[in-house]
């Protein structure tokens, strides 16, 4: 016998904000979005573990967002979120939600911010003359160290700064978008090609302070077409607020 | 309009063989148990990602996996499937598998497999006199370096070497479960409580080779009740084989 019980379903549109090249959904805006109808409405705001699978990219427009919750606990619940389209699921993603509050001192802390060059001495990301658009680049303001892509290196890894480019706060749930904002490390070996993500995990450690944020991200095993990318998010404040791990796809 | 096929309901039973205290079910296992019945007859059986959300704690005996099929691709196929007991769901878990075989040459790798002291200066995990038994325990040959456990260290920090007690090799599905073996962190620490995972994700690399694995966990930010753990394992042939990551709560 089972109780659990049948999702609610919530229509959600697909806009051309975050898409690049022939009008793909950025991901992490997508998990946004999912994961942002979810816990709408619920005492445990702030995804503190989310899990996401890319299945598809949907088409722009219509779409359903089925949401199931899984558990009510006191300090943290959970929920079953998917994003359907055409009957076909999309994206499939499992939110642990909780409620943040001022962050504490850490009882332990390892790592630190990226040493990045100044902002003004970071390049603001653009695509080139010609090549298609990327809505992040224009949602977002991204300066990356230049130390770190545009040159062919032996280290699979990206930094810069980053912000929304109105400027606005970021919010918990924006973490779930920022954690897969950096382009892919591949780009700092030079090797150019499409880097899909089939897994992305993130947790949001902490609220965001106002001002500037800080990310990195890099890859520990590159191995027979798959790829581990490991990101950081700092605020303003020197705090660790968000962790994303993914598993993406390569060509050598 | 939903095309998403009802789940496919498979029973199991949870037996005494990995539980531990008032018959707990060790969290690795149960997912090794859950992705094992979801895989079944798959034409990709491997693992590569698997995220999971541990929602309750399930009483011994009779059980339910509830599996779906999310995605079939010729690379990978992801898959749902939901431990569910007395109509409640104890846990949340989505795969995406493919097919590994022989590793090739690392594109990139950083690390190495942690140092360890001699398999015979590591001490094998056991349960005190007098405490509960720990069915991993049981289960495992489980060494720890003495130098990351029993001592007050400042380092979230475990390691050892490890193999099943019997002998028998590893394969990919056992890698979910030995991901999560080690002690938690916080023991390194000098924090005797309880760790309970929230989530779990872990990414099978390669197919580990014959012999003992070298695993080591590590968290990076402990802060505001909750902790991050970082897990590797690593083969005989000095391959990384598998990478965990849980978010967990503690007592400071």
């Amino acid at each position: 016998m089972t109780t659990i019980p049948a999702p609610r379903v919530v229509d959600v549109e697909l806009d051309q904000a975050w898409t690049y090249l022939s009008d793909i959904q950025h991901g992490g805006r997508l998990l946004e979005l999912v994961a942002g109808v979810a816990l709408r409405g619920s005492r445990h705001p702030h995804p503190l573990a989310t899990t996401a699978h890319f299945l598809a990219a949907p088409a722009l427009g219509g779409a359903e967002v089925h949401v199931e919750p899984l558990r009510a606990g006191r300090s943290a619940s959970t929920v079953h979120a998917r994003l359907v389209q055409n009957g076909r699921a999309m994206l499939d993603t499992v939110i642990t939600a909780g409620q943040l509050g001022p962050a504490g001192v850490p009882a332990h802390l390892a790592g630190h911010p990226p040493h990045l060059p100044p902002l003004e001495r970071c390049v603001r990301s653009v695509m080139p003359a010609g090549q298609p658009r990327n809505g992040l680049l224009e949602q977002l303001d991204l300066r990356v160290d230049p130390a770190t892509v545009g040159v062919a290196s032996d280290v699979p890894e990206v930094a810069g700064w980053l912000r929304y480019a109105d400027g606005r706060d970021v919010d918990p749930l924006a973490l779930l978008c920022l954690a897969d904002a950096l382009p892919p490390v591949t780009f700092a070996l030079g090797l150019p090609g499409w880097v899909p993500t089939l897994e992305l995990t993130v947790h949001v450690r902490a609220l965001p302070a106002p001002g500037w944020l800080r990310t990195v991200q890099r890859a520990q095993l590159m191995q027979d077409g798959w790829l581990d990318e490991t990101s950081e998010i700092w605020d303003s404040e020197d705090r660790l607020v968000a962790q994303g791990h993914q598993l993406a796809a390569f060509r050598g």
